[in-house]
């Protein structure tokens, strides 16, 4: 590894390592201070480089490249406010754990609050919300500065997998010549081995990186809670990239067959598709509908809690009032329970937990024959509001209904029950991911969802979901509001420049439906102008901007044109129009009915 | 003032507070854990309401406003990542100096880190970047709380416009109801005095913010420089909002003619543009073609600077190179000279300085008639460089010429001298700016000249300029090139949105031209793919998603078609073609001919 000059040199051998590291994929967008990294990302043959105009949307798509694969993303770009773009990205791997590794060029140290041209203060932009930040020393061609380069790039990589996966910060001052300029002085040859890395496979400093197991005495009051429980409980939350990958759904099906617990799973958890499932919902043992039944039934006695905080207000409610054990478990020791409800945290691998509890208590169940003490009834009633549910959602769902009914949850229904297999989906915050946990019924089919639960925003979501789709040949789906879809429109511009296709549902209803839910509906104004915000654009001339084919489909007529659309190559919006007050309306009406047919069954 | 809750009593108390305080304008974006805010300055009648969907694009608006006005604009967000989308703005305006409040809506202390929903770590946010940050406590119908709540609003309002104006943020917590929903026990009757404020107009807690005046003895370095100066030089660079309404001109140019001093005026310097100026250039006393030409003429000995690092970066390394007293007026004090060559600062309000300066000049003049030093070829030099300069310029501007050779540096010649009489013209960083101050020849007309050269970012440039129209009746030009426009894609709504028309300028050359300026040029690949970045986008039909007329227009047409559109109503995209790389070349050589006609002339 040779350089004309010092920057080139610096650029040169931190994108080596980084290679050398594991990295595959880097986001960069234009800009001069950033130049010796961009060449150097630029001429390195094993790193897939991502150029994108806008670094708002450049973070997101390399936020969702690593969340699909649970591997780091890295991200460049040029000193000043294009740092700052970066911020709702950084937040968001902050929040969901996803792998991240932002490298931000910067002006020499001593042009910090100088005046000087585009300079601002890069020094921990981001706070608290990376697993570490560094600062480069001034490039030179120093084997002990190199070989410090080599550990740092090496230690950043590796902090974005660690025990709490995330972002990492490299801040990257550089002074000029920036491009590869010959400069006489800059020779490194006498420390060619030093530059050149360690000869060998992999990183500068390889990382081992222990994984946190249970003891078997930690194990204990877990196996006895559960052998002990009457009506024992497992709620999937929304998993991280690194859950995704590592639990083992036939770990947490066999734990609980064994004790007859329903799991209760998310969208987002990794659990609610795949070949793990029975064909018939309601033969458990996992269950999607219960947003719209969970509190008409019995309260669980143990809970077992994996994934984030559920999508679902109602189940965080009847967790929130359940008068039970919640055991927590969690990679990294979050406390990631807003209600305050968790009795016992749990912090190591969800997967390893659930291989020790099978194991543990097929050998309990072997030296005590009885099984467990679960009431008869508890699984009934699961599989029966289940059953109930799918069944109401379906009348809904009929032509002839959806014609004189519309309403957004059956664009969802659709869009799972449609779904090739396998698929990526990628749903918005704010009501699609929400009629998702609702209308999305449990399939054997392999669907990976994934959605922004770190934080939440209806921001860079094209971007997200483009990037996801960036890491994989399966068919992308997006389903977005207008408001994100508005929001992320720059992102769009992937799917020319990075060559990801997708099918891109949209549902418009002009504006913020969420609010419908919330009692600001009832205050006029401001409720129109300030909360509901309609703005009457057409996303058809947007489309057109993007080179994106456009068609706007009819609620009944939906299924088909999403099949057809996932049958070609290209890119192609379905916009599908709805008033979110009606749409609102109906969601409610099917929910109560749900509810009515489990009093009724009930009696 | 009363309230059916504790969070919506805070809400009007604090707004209420806030227009007390002189807040005149705010911008919202929709969000439902703000709604306590939204709720009361939208009820409130005394401030304008800007709504705005994308957050990063509300922030640019605010500061365009306040960077217009001099007078703080409010920003309200949710909670969560669309925090996150205003750093950028916030950046810049920290670095610009311009007043900016932010509240940002936050969920209850306790759920901070909890896994909550839309939670993010808000605390300091935004680091060093704002001047104040402020937390209020939860809302509570408390007598010392509300005094509490007045007090801190009407410092941060304060904070924004102290001696360095700048962004201040109050991060605000609220837990449900967040409508104004009656709650029995929020009754503050007992209170009411508090509540209402102090029963007179104005901020709870006035404030009397002294100025930064020097005294006599202070002066009399800078007075003995100027008188006994040979070649004294006054370089106004750009200007903060409160220069440009605290700087009056005929002070500076009263002091440059008593020393014979020519004066430098960056366009964005508010000395380039107004009545202070004669009608012909070259008759002094300002300048406007310096970059073209100042590294070809005799060094000064007397540098006195005011404003912000300029524009040029012949003008920055003359200075930089020239062995000469520098004395940097800095209202804030500030150390904004990143060549270090000042070699004293003057921490004082430089209209103030200005002004003492010609007094104390005049005083001396009288008791001693000999009038200065200055060399007799040293302003003779200016004036013709200055003359042959727009000679040279107006040759390249003819039609013929524009017809067979277009480059970018003509528009901007036009912009500025077809511009109304008075007008606001923005115009964007990259080249725009370079070529603007290259280019717009100093005019007796009253143009405001904006441009975000805080951070110098390429976001966000149409909601400044947007924001900037919103805040007054002129006519409003932006000028902006194509990565720029795409950038800020999402700030275009607010054309409809907030109803400010603007002639949009859209210098079109597919990509960053700027690059063809840089070493990086000559390196393919990667320099087209990664740094140039063509996208071949057509803005035709960005222009009509935002209802936007929008006309293609040949460089040697523009003059007619701008003048056309600034008398119609409405918005127009004037979209003018240009090959980057030719333009380059062009503006280099018209360089190069001024140059050697100041050689020629000076032998």
């Amino acid at each position: 590894m040779s350089a004309p000059n010092r920057a080139t040199l610096w650029g040169r051998v931190l994108v080596d390592e980084l290679s050398k590291g594991g990295l595959e994929a880097v986001c960069i967008s234009p800009g001069s201070r950033s130049t010796p990294l961009t060449v150097a990302f630029a001429e390195h043959e094993g790193i897939d480089v991502y150029s994108h105009l806008d670094e708002r949307s450049a973070a997101f798509f390399a936020l969702g490249r690593a969340r699909r694969t649970g591997e780091p993303t890295a991200l460049v770009c040029t000193s000043g406010t294009a740092a700052a773009n970066f911020h709702p990205a950084v937040m968001e791997a902050d929040r969901a754990r996803v792998p991240l590794l932002v490298l931000t060029a910067d002006r020499p140290h001593e042009l910090r609050d100088s005046g000087a041209n585009q300079t601002i203060d890069q020094v921990k932009l981001y706070g608290d919300a990376v697993r570490w930040y560094a600062e480069l020393p001034d490039p030179e061609a120093d084997e002990r500065k190199v070989r410090s380069l080599r550990t740092t790039a090496a230690r950043a990589l590796a902090e974005t997998t660690g025990v709490e996966p995330g972002p990492a910060h490299l801040n990257c001052p550089f002074r000029k010549p920036l491009e590869p300029l010959e400069v006489p002085d800059a020779d490194p040859d006498s420390f060619a081995e030093t530059l050149a890395g360690r000869g060998r496979d992999g990183a500068f400093v390889e990382t081992a990186a222990g994984e946190r197991t249970l003891a078997n005495d930690q194990y204990r009051p877990l196996v006895r809670a559960l052998e002990d429980a009457g009506r024992p409980l497992i709620v999937a939350g929304p998993a991280d990239p690194a859950d995704l990958t590592e639990l083992e759904p036939a770990a947490v099906v066999a734990v609980a067959e064994r004790v007859g617990a329903p799991i209760l799973a998310d969208p987002l958890s990794g659990l609610r598709f795949g070949p793990h499932l029975g064909d018939d919902p309601g033969d458990g043992p996992v269950y999607g509908g219960y947003d719209a039944y969970v509190d008409e039934l019995p309260e669980p006695d143990v809970v077992v809690r994996v994934g984030a905080s559920p999508t679902s207000k109602p189940l965080r409610h009847a967790l929130r009032d359940a008068d039970a054990l919640q055991f927590l478990l969690d990679p990294a020791g979050g406390w990631r329970e807003a209600t305050f409800t968790a009795t016992d945290l749990f912090a190591a691998a969800p997967g390893d937990v659930f291989e020790g509890l099978r194991e543990r208590l097929e050998a309990e169940a072997g030296a005590n024959s009885t099984g467990g003490e679960t009431e008869a009834e508890w699984l009934a009633a699961f599989d029966d509001a289940e059953r109930r549910h799918w069944e109401i959602r379906d009348e809904a769902l009929e032509a002839d209904t959806l014609e004189s009914e519309p309403f957004e949850g059956a664009i969802l229904a659709d869009v799972f029950t449609h779904a090739p297999d396998p698929a990526t989906v990628f749903v918005s915050n704010s009501m699609p991911i929400r009629d998702a946990d609702r209308f999305a019924r449990p399939r054997a089919a392999d669907l990976t969802v994934l959605a922004n639960r770190g934080a939440s925003g209806i921001d860079g979501i094209a971007s997200t979901a483009l990037g996801a789709g960036s890491a994989t040949d399966e068919p992308l789906v997006l389903v977005t509001g207008d408001l994100a879809f508005f929001h992320d429109s720059n992102g769009l511009l992937a799917v020319d420049r990075c060559g990801v296709d997708a099918t891109i549902v949209l549902l418009d209803n002009d504006g913020g439906g969420i609010f419908h839910k919330l009692p600001i509906e009832g205050f006029e104004p401001p409720f129109t102008d300030q909360f509901k915000t309609p703005h009457g654009l057409e996303f058809e001339s947007l489309a057109e901007f993007h080179n994106l084919e456009f068609e706007r489909v009819a609620p009944a007529d939906f299924a088909d044109a999403y099949r057809d659309s996932l049958e070609r190559a290209g890119t192609q919006v379905l916009a599908v129009d709805f008033d979110s007050e009606a749409s609102h309306r109906r969601r409610d009406a099917l929910e109560e009915r749900v509810r009515d047919g489990i009093r009724d069954g009930g009696e």
